[in-house]
């Protein structure tokens, strides 16, 4: 299939750029160090540094401190060294990386190791005591409009463009932290904060351009650090969107590849692109061609999105690296990795048993978006799925697709009976728990950044909003809650495009006509699906049932579903009416959890349940009683 | 939930008509011994003979010959004795059981051990070299008029009532061995056999009165042999269709329970009845509450259905040895076992065990009807699905009914480009193939006696027709057909009922309008179906690269699905275009398969197909090439 004759002329043209270069600088100098500094005391001793510069793979390369040189590593580009250094025993300050030419010293450059903060290997990730909050930072709040445009990057701001810069940024994510906070989360996912210098479409940040800076429209990689900070002081964790997959075409290294199969390049393709089948499924079929698993796999995201190949071991560890940089650098509680079953899966795992191994409590989220629970259990750590197929991902938790699946369509289904609809979906999707390792560690969510609104499919019935959070409020796993939910957001992405569920949050920009960010600023209608949200998320908050309990669910009837949560000393009933008529339900039926009860605290009205008999639920409406 | 008034009224009423049957006679007399016959030499020694007679349960039990009882059980009905005897070194030939009260002798019967067959042990089941051909013997031919009512059966034949008796028998099976291996077919399933005593609805024969008997309205036991040694001489295998999971109201064993807990006896239902919620993901949910399990595995199929509890070792011990009399007495082929997954799935996996045990080479595919590959996965022998659950059923083949799913709609599906319908269907059901451990033990089919006809759902468009055929006869597993499908049989059965899909098969019957089984009494229609039908299957005879061989496939496009099929010396390439236009495809793209061939031949058209560049489809058809 490979055009030798133009991988020939791309080589060419490549090599002719270089000598150009070459010959306009008298001595080649270092451009770039990445990491650009490195901690002392890691797990891993090993770090390769990437030496970028003119011509720089011509020097000699030492190294002061008797730091012991592993290997160094030149391509077939002259402009990169990658060296391989074992940091044992390195204490914290400086070392100097002396460049020679035939004996004679041409540069050298002092290189930094840090002090590590207090038990970061041990550091704790988001588990299913939290509730996670997903902004994309372009749209939630602009708490800095002085960087909503920079110099350093190429596309201004413009916030009459859907698809447009809008100026949010972390100062604004910051200042609104306490209002995530009460509204029942404690944790946060932030789609890409990383540079993303496209011209156009840079506001999601997934084509990036730079993976050691913040984008400066965000702010910098101190203001970063600082989110953190201020998260961890109430007690919130901060989850990084890391793209293992693809970087965006302005990379520096992108546009200057340090070897041919730093990306997949198609021949036939305009600058190397083609499109991904996005056929995931060649990455466990048996049947697979090696045609269709290279088309999935190996194709591109989209024409601005390079697809890198992690088999490359000097790229896998760029990556893996530059992940734990960002861990250690800015304090982080988690990964979400974008488009996680793209990747190459073997170099995948390798990546993610790396920071694994080196933050053993860590949490990483892989978006692995399957509609069929065993093709996503495949990819949890541990998976017995996944060993039919010699396979370990190491990755500790997976996104609950199925179960969005379900919650997007089935309250709508309102008909009292049928064999496969309505809340039998929601059932189905339990019933397959057993084919996940971790089951609790599992996100479960109503929408995200990709797709249409739960309250535009759900055509503002603030009913049908309520069913769909008290589910993902209390089953088992993290819920993760999309910005805007809360006030009732619209958004169509089907009719209107992406930007159509990535609007500005109202209140975060000045001279917003409105501020959803404060009862006063709220309509009523935004405070009745505000005070919902909050009153279940803050009960959530301190409910170890609901965050570590078993579950217990029942067949639906007539479109009624009843789960409960349980451990040894808690029982929670969850009551789902997505019928149009009132239920009520024969108790009996649920004698194995209520027991011996025979009172039990409704926590959405606040009323006393009595248990005799029947239980009486509301049409199209939920019930979730601890039970006393 | 257990109501002790009525149970205990029930038992008394039991009592009652045993005492007035003992009043009434003198002397208690044996009325039966199940099994009637045994073999010496079995593999497993252990042997459980049922006795059965008024108030019999009183008398000691002695043996000649010194055989060894091992255990002799006693139950709450008198008119039962267990008797388990070691067959160790028994000869063929007659022993004595002789039964006493008090020293004295009431009652000595003669018990025979036959000589087994040559190498029945050994014998090999069905397997992915064979197709097998499903009929209901009721409806498809009656080779023996005189016996379509008899003396001992109570619904009489009425040809006139679509749920009624209409006359079909074994005779008219072997009558037509030759018309179903002329088309290609090499083994035969038919629908139960034995005796089904219900006064109404008898003729699907699921409710047996008599685990012992072929009914009389289908004919002999001797003519049951009869049928499985005419197919032999043929080079044909018999299946029996075997009911685990329920028996016949009118059950002798049911009619005189001999434990309480024999079935499942509902104590609220009207005579113990409660339909089954038929929730089988209860079997393995690690969510569900035993109510529901309760109500799934233990409520009834059917009113005249009750439900068997296997987890009683009397009736898993009874029913193991039925099914094992019927593979040495008959000498069968293989079993397919009715709603397997609605049996208690420890109890069954043991009977499955049992009978393997005996004969290492057999096949038993159970019907396991669920809508999801790991779901069904779960039950084949050896599961890495199951052993999640530390399940393991021992159950060689399961049934594909995902495939069949994707089947009977993707071939309406006509569109060009679909994410995920028309032929993505197919492709995403062998994505999941891994799951599965045993992948050619695998009954594929299009239709069987509880679904829609497949020409009844493509409303008799042939070429639809063909599509399906030419898919299920080269797809990994074991091809199943449905009588009268091979000639454009239409029936529905959400319309018109379980009857219009049993329609009697034309010419069966002395004086039919039409005879269907000779091709001058075919429709040109009828014709077409069949030719094309006999062309495939007979073609399927001879291939080993179809039986046993590997499978690639590549991701449909333009709704048109390629896969091969393939070992060290052959490979088949098979072209599906579900679109409504002729298609041409890019032959680089299956590179890997075609490899070196510059041609092939075209099964269906019998034209010899270059490969050079590109492969013309016509619309709505498929090929299947035999790669030169």
């Amino acid at each position: 299939m490979t055009n030798k004759k133009n991988k020939h002329q791309h080589m060419k043209s490549i090599i002719k750029v270089v000598i150009l270069l070459f010959s306009i600088s008298i001595f080649s100098q270092v451009e770039k160090i990445e990491p650009p500094f490195w901690w002392s005391n890691m797990k891993n001793p090993e770090l390769q540094l990437v030496v970028y510069g003119n011509n720089i793979a011509k020097y000699d390369v030492s190294i002061s401190d008797n730091i012991k040189i592993i290997n160094v590593r030149k391509t077939e580009n002259p402009n990169y060294q990658f060296i391989t250094v074992s940091t044992e025993n390195i204490n914290p300050g400086n070392i100097n990386i002396t460049f020679s030419e035939k004996g004679k010293k041409i540069q050298t450059l002092a290189y930094e190791f840090k002090q590590r903060r207090e038990n970061s290997s041990i550091r704790d990730g988001f588990d299913s005591s939290d509730a996670m909050y997903l902004i994309m930072p372009d749209r939630f709040a602009n708490g800095n409009p002085n960087n909503d445009s920079t110099a350093d990057t190429v596309e201004k701001a413009d916030r009459t463009n859907p698809g447009g810069r809008h100026g949010g940024d972390i100062q604004g994510v910051i200042d609104h932290l306490d209002y995530i906070n009460d509204l029942g989360f404690t944790s946060l996912w932030s789609t890409p904060l990383l540079e993303d210098n496209e011209p156009v479409y840079s506001y999601h940040t997934y084509a990036q351009s730079d993976l050691y800076k913040i984008d400066s429209r965000f702010g910098t990689n101190e203001d970063y650090k600082r989110l953190a900070s201020e998260m961890h002081k109430r007690d919130m964790k901060l989850i990084m969107d890391y793209v293992t997959n693809h970087w965006g075409s302005k990379h520096w290294m992108i546009q200057d590849l340090p070897t041919k199969d730093w990306i997949h390049y198609w021949e036939n393709g305009e600058k190397g692109f083609q499109r991904s089948s996005y056929r995931m499924s060649t990455q466990f079929d048996s049947n697979a061609s090696q045609h269709d698993s290279h088309a999935c796999m190996d194709g591109w995201f989209d024409t601005t999105m390079p697809d890198m190949n992690q088999s490359n071991p000097l790229l896998l560890k760029y990556i893996t690296q530059n992940a734990i940089w960002w861990i250690e650098y800015a304090d982080l509680d988690g990964f979400r990795v974008d488009t996680y079953s793209y990747n190459d899966k073997e170099a995948i795992a390798k990546w993610t048993k790396a920071i694994m191994d080196e933050y053993p409590n860590f949490n990483i989220v892989g978006e692995v978006w399957m509609h069929n629970q065993s093709q996503m259990a495949y990819w949890q750590k541990d998976s017995k799925v996944g060993a039919i197929d010699s396979f370990n991902s190491n990755l500790p938790s997976v996104m609950d697709f199925t179960l969005h699946d379900a919650v997007t369509v089935m309250f709508n289904e309102e008909e009292k009976w049928s064999w496969d609809k309505g809340m039998i979906r929601a059932y189905d999707n339990f019933t397959n728990d057993f084919l996940y390792p971790d089951i609790n560690n599992i996100l479960v969510f109503a929408g995200n950044h990709d797709t249409n609104r739960i309250n535009e499919i759900y055509k503002s019935d603030i009913n049908k909003y309520k069913l769909v959070m008290s589910l993902i409020a209390t089953v088992r796993g993290i819920p993760q809650f999309y910005y805007g939910d809360e006030i009732g957001m619209l958004g169509d992405k089907n009719a209107k495009g992406d930007g159509d569920i990535r609007r500005d949050f109202p209140g975060g920009w000045q001279g917003d006509a409105s501020n959803a960010f404060t009862a006063q600023g709220r309509t009523d209608s935004q405070n009745s699906y505000y005070n919902f949200t909050k009153k279940l998320f803050n009960w959530r908050k301190s409910k170890d049932v609901i965050h570590n309990g078993k579950t217990m669910q029942y067949v639906p009837q007539n479109n009624v579903y009843v789960y409960f949560r349980y451990n040894d000393s808690e029982r929670v009933m969850v009551v789902l009416n997505n019928s149009t008529d009132a239920q009520s339900l024969e108790l009996s039926r649920f004698a194995e959890m209520i027991k011996e009860s025979k009172y039990g605290q409704e926590i959405l009205s606040g009323n006393e349940i009595e248990f005799n008999g029947t239980l009486k639920v509301e049409a199209k409406s939920s019930m979730i009683i601890e039970l006393k």
